[in-house]
């Protein structure tokens, strides 16, 4: 275990320290009314007694809501213990693991922990999908999309046509899709290899229960629950979920909020100087090409306010910067122009 | 995958079935009141931000309580995360993996899906620790004790013994250990080899919550948390565990009465002819030689009382039953009594 690099989170500052907070991509806005009624409506002895290991009722919630037969359909604490899961179930010590770079960290992680070999194809300058991604050979291929850190989208045309070349099997990590205008839930069913990945972590606003859905086939998922633990969701997490995704709409009017001022933060870093690719997420990327953005990122801090810096010859001269509110990125960019 | 068996945790029946519950050893009483007011004061707009990943708050909590220093404590998603973790980061495949049975049988699955080799050491007779343990060569070395589904407990002294002679990591499953008379926190800081786990899913009657810690040295649980997510508790189960372990009078009132319960259950199993080893634990094992016990445990079933049965051969001509509350005991005799 020494020779794995672990995944590091941003910085969860403590409860004491007032600071704006852009670093790990959580909703302003709060989680639906109904989801706390939901969790105030369990807290009495029932909590003596063990989860329901299926999920049953949130699954069939989930199954309502999305289209997908409840079968189809598994739930993680987290998409990250679905994307463990995922790649303890599929992944042989030795087994190529592909994806796109730069992305979520976290795939390095999770391969190097399972003895797989990682396969990272990079993307071209304009984040397409690259076309040497379905020539891998590699028994799991994840394609984060929308892609963190880059907030850029892959159409789901050019994902069904990667599912019919890859040999294996394709995770399509839609942590940040309720953000983007379309997604590729509808491929499953129709292409056997293909599992999708939500958290409610972020559309949500629900990043403190953690809570993932993954929707694919049932033979495939079936794999993954004979390495999940037994009681890996608790009891008030599935009830919160389930409230969630019956207000659905509390959750789309916060989206509407964020993306419009994403509009806004997007073209005002642009007049700063920074190139911002198009994000389909809750974040930016913001890039001055060859500039490291180290110093920045602290300038910002002693301001009070946290983005997220990625300390790699790739990303150091980017700043990854969440879509607070609009006060809240009204602080930021008064805290960035004021960065000598 | 496929050729692994997975874990089969005992039946969860839907709220809507009205049964006398004894067969996942839950709690009969209520957690503390101070765990529902410490989630009720959570309930509002942090549950859109992650929580600690290092759990700071409760790790102090459970270092002042148990006179462990934090470094040395770990929390997982319950203590079935924590063996999770600890077979994926001391097993390598084709490691072998040394535990008494019959055991926990989790133990099997999770060696079996890291590619292991189990190594099973049966207990004598009389439940003792067997000689044979020490000296099977194992990277890891599981103690489920008490353990589970005897009851039965081997004392701190030959844990320790035990822990001088094994040649890799000993862990001692303490999950029940609140219902005995002793522990063996004692050895963490003693002996750098072994690790203790607790739950507070039995004596603090928080199944439903998930919350397990790991007591060890401070490097090797560096390497679990290399194999953890990074947010593997919820802000929710984090609050209720502090809170609980902050009310350790109320779980002990409830061990008590749980004792006392315990007491004359197993003297009323005997005088119905059952062979009883003493329990430490808040369940008990009640046999009769080679009588499958198939057909009770249906018949129980059939009059509302859900013990557990395991159908292996060793255990065929066992019952393991949760010590419930007085009534609920008196429930499952009356129902054993009219077994034809």
């Amino acid at each position: 275990m020494r020779a794995v690099a672990p995944y590091v989170p941003g910085e969860q500052p403590g409860a004491d320290r007032q600071v704006v907070k852009l670093n790990t991509n959580e909703n302003p806005y709060p989680p639906s009314a109904r989801v706390l009624a939901a969790l105030g409506a369990q807290l009495d002895d029932r909590l003596r007694l063990y989860p329901d290991p299926e999920a049953r009722g949130l699954r069939a919630r989930a199954s309502a809501l999305y289209g997908v037969p409840a079968e189809s359909i598994m739930v993680g604490n987290g998409s990250d213990e679905l994307l463990t899961l995922l790649v303890r179930a599929v992944v042989d010590p030795g087994a190529r693991v592909a994806y796109p770079v730069p992305t979520y960290s976290l795939y390095d992680t999770l391969v190097a922990l399972q003895g797989g070999e990682s396969v990272p194809v990079p993307f071209p300058a304009d984040w397409s999908l690259p076309a040497a991604l379905a020539d891998t050979g590699a028994a799991l291929t994840l394609l984060c999309n929308p892609n963190s850190p880059s907030g850029t989208l892959v159409p789901t045309a050019a994902i069904d046509a990667l599912a019919r070349q890859v040999r294996g099997v394709l995770v399509v990590d839609e942590a940040y899709v309720d953000f983007a205008d379309e997604h590729a839930l509808g491929l499953v069913g129709r292409r056997d290899n293909v599992v999708v990945l939500r958290t409610l972590s972020k559309s949500f606003s629900l990043a403190g229960l953690r809570i993932g859905l993954a929707f694919g086939h049932p033979e495939l998922l079936a794999g993954l629950r004979t390495v999940k633990d037994s009681y890996n969701v608790n009891r008030l997490t599935l009830a919160a979920a389930e409230a969630a995704l019956a207000d659905v709409e509390d959750m789309r009017a916060n989206v509407a909020r964020v993306r419009a001022t994403r509009g806004w933060l997007t073209e005002a870093l642009r007049a700063l100087g920074y190139d911002v690719p198009p994000s389909h997420a809750n974040f930016v990327l913001a890039r001055r090409a060859g500039v490291d953005q180290g110093p920045v990122v602290r300038a910002l801090a002693a301001a009070g306010v946290l983005v997220r810096h990625f300390a790699t010859p790739q990303l150091a001269d980017a700043l990854r910067i969440t879509v607070g509110t609009d006060a809240e990125i009204d602080a930021l960019l008064d805290a960035l122009r004021a960065v000598p």
